[in-house]
């Protein structure tokens, strides 16, 4: 049995393209005293993995050329050397594009497949859903029927913004692209409203959703969204700011050309990622979790099957092409 | 004898000129039971009265065309039927652009003319200097070491946000226009650095007057400075937004560039005006007087003589031709 891995070949310069990544195969790792291999079922793909392929200066260490690409993954324990990880546990860890990877319990955190399926894991019961929870709860602190705006509406991070808020007594108001998108947002998700920002009336489609103005924003792609978010913000709020998806294939897009609204609304911006903070992991993930399994927080995937596919579906994530979370099928 | 008065002849487009003012004369009013006059010793000229100037939404009343200029002004009571305010009391009122001003009391502040000179309780012991307090210490929460950037760092407001920095163990580096005011702050003000932007290597002469990178910034001006220092920031950093005086005269001034150092680097931006914060004025008054009265606070201010010079030197402080807190002098 191989293990087939994904490495970065080359860093992009704007666009990424397939030819950014190289296959290969490896013999499957072994364990060491200490060690243990996971057989991953799921590879998560996230916009954040855009970042890590630059050589700038951002948030976090960044993927290396000719290595295994950056990501996380959940699966069974097949080999341990390791006290606390056995044989048959479930987990989720940082093994990245591959299909076995090997790990020392660094960072490693045991999942339950009987509470909710494994693969929610890696959405709404991780690090998507805690980015969810952390930048509404910990930043953009809603009072009940305040307007919540998020973008990416339907996106893994953004469907649990959206039905936290209403969860809360708020009016959520979601941002897509496409009809499609938007209807699933309002009539699935349960959103009060969802603007097509593709349909050219950005500006006066968000006023009509958004009669009251905007109390929080939490924005997931930055510039011109940012932009027509601003001219309908309210006094006092709060723009939670963790993704910039329209400025990774050009740096240009992110420009602001509304930033006098900062002053006149005393508008609070916070940039975050949800490593920030760590302690409050344990309590968003007991609460998403138990959402989920109430059936009180929905989530929709999008998965491919087979690694030889993951850097098409990175790709088109990144162009918008997906519907929920990104998943690629392993096993 | 008459009252002179600045009336708002017209709203500007752009800039402003000396014929968006028409001067007039009127009686000097009388007081009716529960009122009072005073007689303006100094009227205040602060950059936020451009706005006030404009028809846009903004976070303050108007000023309306045909009315007399809103302003602030210290003076002496001069006729009273109020119960709390005494012919002869000094006291810092919202009387205008004139020279006898009618007030029921409603946000008046009785001054004290012996504690320091009745012209500081407009600047530094006045709402510039609580506008620095409050930003300072409420929003960009510096801690000892950390350095503090501040743009107008010459005017009313930077010149004491730095020297608050310094007094709390922070670097302090200063921004402004010229070799002059730059020197001043570096050698009178005992700021750690001064950048003159105007010399044209603002990005290089930034980073080489911030080594450690920027941790707190007070911005007073918007635009081209503050994406430079956004280059600089360090994670979790705090920018504080209490000015836009770049975008007074053309809000396309105002684009921001660089907003991808909001995320990368976890950054709080805060927009806020001093009125935000009522509960804060009395102890930073109370602190602020202290250090003026003991010689630990320092601040200069530019004078300009009788009411007729006000337009004047009002448009000659929005192009940064003041050097330090503005004051008309009206008797």
């Amino acid at each position: 049995m191989k293990n087939k891995q994904v490495l970065l070949a080359s860093r992009p310069r704007g666009r990424v393209e397939e030819s950014h990544f190289r296959f290969v195969e490896s013999a499957v790792p072994t364990a060491n005293e200490g060690e243990f291999i996971v057989r991953a079922h799921y590879l998560s793909l996230d916009p954040y993995m855009r970042g890590r392929m630059d050589d700038a200066k951002s948030y976090a260490k960044k993927a290396e050329v000719d290595e295994v690409m950056v990501g996380t993954a959940v699966g069974e324990v097949i080999e341990s050397h390791h006290e606390k990880f056995k044989v048959g546990d479930f987990v989720e860890t940082r093994t990245g594009w591959q299909q076995f990877g090997k790990s020392d319990g660094g960072g490693v955190r045991r999942i339950d497949p009987q509470y909710v399926p494994i693969s929610a894991y890696l959405g709404v019961v991780g690090m998507p859903g805690v980015t969810a929870w952390i930048g509404l709860n910990e930043h953009g602190r809603p009072k009940a029927d305040e307007t919540v705006v998020v973008s990416a509406a339907s996106g893994a991070v953004g469907s649990a913004v959206g039905q936290l808020a209403k969860l809360q007594g708020c009016r959520a108001v979601g941002i897509a692209g496409g009809k499609e998108k938007c209807e699933y947002v309002v009539n699935e998700l349960g959103f009060d409203a969802c603007v097509d920002y593709k349909a050219g009336r950005l500006d006066a489609d968000l006023a009509a959703a958004c009669p009251k103005g905007i109390d929080v924003y939490f924005d997931n792609v930055g510039g011109p969204i940012l932009d027509a978010v601003l001219l309908q913000t309210n006094a006092f709020s709060r723009i939670v700011l963790c993704g910039q998806i329209a400025g990774y294939n050009n740096p240009d897009a992110l420009t602001l050309r509304n930033a006098r609204s900062f002053l006149v609304n005393r508008i609070q911006l916070r940039g975050f990622i949800c490593s920030d903070h760590m302690d409050l992991w344990r309590p968003a993930l007991k609460e998403l979790g138990t959402l989920v399994h109430e059936g009180k927080l929905k989530y929709r995937e999008s998965i491919v099957d087979g690694l030889e596919n993951a850097p098409k579906a990175f790709i088109g994530m990144l162009n918008g092409k997906n519907f929920g979370k990104q998943l690629v099928k392993l096993i």
